[in-house]
């Protein structure tokens, strides 16, 4: 197996955590954003929307790190991280929903103005941000995982970006409870440290 | 089972299109968006995100219309709209999520100003159209359905907003494939007309 990632991207980040997490060797290839090389036709072959992180795993080729998480704990985790079916999996799912819209719209874009001077409306990523966070900030009130009560691939989707929040600008102080889930995550066996 | 909806809203339609295509019964209930429904306390109850859709079924309470087509057909479809695992499902799950971010950030971020008025960055919304509208026609170049060679809910995740892309000043005439594609899902048995 290989992934296709950049260190410090949030969403490479997500899949190599996972991968650690499963106990799961895979071979990390470094894509280097700022020489381009995810524009390069080789790369392009991979991903024509020329983004990271990529999974090859054997003849499958696989974009998007949501996908590639619904991939993973699908075919190498247990039902835990994501059941197979019914109401239990679709809660799960939504959040991964979620980490593809709100946050990425949200935190993740604050980050790319603030840390990487992307050319990005700081204004709406950190209303959006302010939107969100307190909205799983309540949901987390009374709970320790975002779904099913045990650690889930939702989890895994919504935590790099909301991690990193203060990269963009945005505290997460107010946010109690989203802090201590913060934390939870952190705390779990086999974590990867965030890119710093 | 009941659907949380709005007539113009084209993530609904996804969903009734979707039920539509199933066969299914579902009580359609109108949130009227012009009037805050959707921001009433009795609605932020169902979804603290405050959009539509949302589908209750039983005791589940879903947001999000591309987790919702993963409930519908891995719950009431057969394997062919979306395989259980394996590359195959992760291949059709890639689509939802590019489904959710870049045609979101694209011709749908594109309707919200042209049809609607929102106060929305037409210019990245038009640039970010013109990115990943190119990316989908050249793959469907020798493609006749997103994956797999047959419709799957990649498929139906994809079609509103691509279908609705004039609405937002984007037009899909330079993009043949994408064109003959969106033909393709019209002339589906079923096929609920797009929102007018």
């Amino acid at each position: 197996m290989k992934l296709y990632s950049h260190e410090v991207s949030g969403n490479s980040y997500k899949i190599r955590l996972f991968l650690s997490l499963l106990n799961l060797d895979c071979e990390i290839i470094n894509v280097d954003l700022i020489k381009g090389e995810n524009k390069q036709e080789n790369f392009l072959q991979l991903n024509p929307l020329s983004q990271v992180p990529v999974l090859k795993d054997k003849d499958l080729v696989l974009r998007d790190s949501q996908a590639i998480l619904v991939y993973l704990a699908n075919t190498y985790g247990n039902d835990r991280w994501l059941p197979p079916s019914g109401p239990e999996m679709a809660l799960v799912m939504q959040w991964l929903f979620t980490a593809c819209n709100e946050i990425a719209r949200g935190p993740a874009d604050a980050r790319l103005f603030g840390k990487f001077h992307f050319d990005i409306d700081i204004e709406t990523a950190t209303e959006n941000s302010h939107v969100i966070l307190p909205i799983i900030n309540k949901h987390l009130q009374d709970r320790e995982w975002l779904e099913l009560g045990h650690p889930t691939i939702a989890d895994i989707a919504c935590f790099p970006y909301i991690a990193l929040s203060h990269e963009g600008g945005i505290s997460l102080e107010p946010y109690e409870y989203l802090s201590h889930w913060v934390n939870r995550i952190s705390a779990m066996p086999n974590f990867v440290p965030l890119p710093a």
